[in-house]
């Protein structure tokens, strides 16, 4: 057991891990500006090293028609949001209104604080599932019509959320925001890089992805991908300095980040494709960990993802009767296991995304194994 | 010769350069979210790694109030103007201008652009100095405030600019800023990691510096400084997710850049000390290249900073008479000397900043010989 790799679960962290080879190569681009020696003006025109064909890959990797590097989904998320702020509410079109799933990530909402929006939520179904209800859209949307006299701004679609792992129906919802004429935007920090992703087949205008959340990548970076006519508001050029994109301030991730994404994307490629076994390491896991410890599993069922976030009666008995939240943190990483918040026992959230079946067996095995000698013994018998 | 290690005078890579020592121990850094294994909520309050003692440490290296880790200097100027023009121009306070010096960084003006504002430029000497003019701001503000009634939201200076690397005359311009109640915004990207600098003494309110630029770092990171009270403008809180920061979007740099300042901070406080130095190879080199090549320099005399910048009349006439704009980069590489703009022979700018005398020497032998060359023999003697 002692020889064991180390084990890493954290849901933020799984999908970022960049392969070794890579971190080798990223070492001769780690000065400062190490993308623009050859500079041509624009960081997505650079041949040199290949941005330009990094961002083509990028488009056809997420299939849309324009592809930006951004500073993170968030940043993606904010570009999006004031570009559309300046040209459809401040000149009176829409309502400063996004209207966002109720699972939406905290950096939504201060994304779209920041551009003056005020946010409404579509309902999710109840305790335990919280699934989005997609014609909650059509509601909140009529809502705000009503209110406002003209549509909202936007609508957002995290897909999946960080908190369950839940995949709303984006078609369905996408529909719905179609047929009032609410452009969509779709947060897919979990799921581009993941698994596979159409921009294009989800019908929506716009998507965001991050680049060290799941697509193996050092951060900051993320994506913002674009389909159709939105692209112009957004990638409008300065009216004072040719050829630079305003609200990208000319360029964006001009550094590692950059070519560490370049030289990722093949990887990526290969192992979106291999997303079902994912899934299934992920539906063994809650499954073993509800049954062998009664944890209660969060989120939509059958599982879609490999977030998983649990209830955890007994971690937090124990916790109580020894007087010490930190004890699950601290066997695990005795263990070789890390990721989980330290101090938390009533719940738990991890990402199996790294784990290979004997690795989830490794991890529900040592999980049994610290609770049910907690539970007998407390601290007396480590 | 063969041996030389490579120069680099790249004007914007001299000062990002980091210590290879350094570039390794980053290597364990290179995964996405590496700063937020043991995340609290907010970057700027993590202990480990420790970025709360980073911040503390650049609040007394820019000698400030406040210090945030931002993606870069020109989205610390954004995030400074935008906060501003929310604050002061939609409440009608001020008018939607910002008088900038008259060498101003093209991204500045985009950070305008993108936060709705006018800029209006100070003069600057003719050439081939191009000063700027401080008493300018008295004209240009007075102007905004007779024809708005009200005076601009912003100054801003560039401190030095990078086409000439002039240093204005900050305590004079604050000043008149200062005394029409003009809040000021330095632009140091080509100072804080270079020379000393401190915001307090300048009696400015904002500074932003580029961590690629000048501070040594992997790239993208800016640091945006504060001092007083408009810190409560760009500092403040969502008032729908306790404790985040609505301009930075909760976190900004959570990954490797961070760290590298972090770890590269001691060798900077080390650095800027020896400014004196640089600044005196800077004129060294200015003053060979005059008197062997009849180069023009431009900018300010003395020179107080490495970033030098020349009309090139003897390059630009060998470049038609053996008609290949690209000589004198393809000579240069030959000579492992890498850093100045393929195919621009008019004009040159550099950077001596990474040069120790004999270097310097290398440097200038390199191109009096090879001028003289060329001049000589044209293409048939290579």
């Amino acid at each position: 057991m002692s020889q064991k790799k180390v084990l890493l679960v954290d849901p933020i962290r799984s999908g970022g891990v960049v392969p070794d080879g890579i971190k080798r190569e990223l070492l001769e681009y780690l000065d400062g500006y190490s993308t623009c020696l050859y500079c041509t003006g624009d960081l997505h025109e650079l041949r040199k090293p290949n941005i330009k064909k990094l961002v083509e890959s990028l488009e056809e990797f997420i299939d849309c028609d324009y592809v930006r590097l951004v500073h993170g989904a968030r940043e993606g998320m904010f570009t999006v949001m004031f570009a559309m702020f300046k040209e459809y509410v401040l000149k009176g079109a829409r309502a400063p209104v996004v209207v966002a799933d109720g699972n939406a990530h905290y950096t939504s909402i201060l994304a779209a604080e920041r551009s003056m929006l005020d946010v409404v939520f579509t309902a999710t179904t109840e305790h335990p599932e919280y699934c989005v209800v997609a014609e909650d859209y059509e509601k909140k949307i009529s809502e705000v019509e009503r209110e406002h006299g003209k549509p909202p701004l936007l609508a957002l679609v995290t897909y999946p959320d960080g908190y369950y792992g839940n995949l709303p129906e984006l078609k369905r919802i996408v529909d719905i925001c179609k047929s009032h004429g609410v452009p969509v935007l779709i947060n897919a920090a979990y799921a581009i890089g993941r698994m596979k992703f159409s921009l294009r087949d989800t019908g929506a205008d716009f998507v965001v992805g991050s680049g060290h959340k799941s697509m193996a990548c050092t951060g900051p970076i993320g994506v913002l991908g674009i389909v159709g006519r939105e692209a112009e508001i957004v990638l409008r050029k300065s009216k004072f300095k040719e050829g630079k994109e305003v609200e990208l301030l000319g360029c964006t991730v001009r550094g590692a980040p950059a070519i560490c994404l370049l030289k990722v994307l093949p990887y990526l490629k290969k192992r979106v494709v291999k997303w079902d076994a994912k899934v299934n390491i992920a539906r063994y896991v809650a499954d073993r960990l509800e049954k062998e410890l009664e944890f209660r599993l969060l989120g939509e069922r059958p599982r879609r993802h490999d977030l998983l976030h649990f209830e955890t009666p007994r971690l937090y008995e124990i916790s109580v009767k020894i007087r010490d939240r930190f004890f699950l943190y601290k066997e695990l990483k005795k263990r070789k296991i890390i990721g989980i918040k330290p101090g938390i026992t009533k719940r738990m959230k991890i990402s199996t995304y790294l784990l290979e079946k004997e690795d989830a067996n490794y991890f529900v095995d040592s999980l049994v194994e610290i609770v049910e000698r907690f539970e007998k013994y407390g601290f007396t018998n480590r």
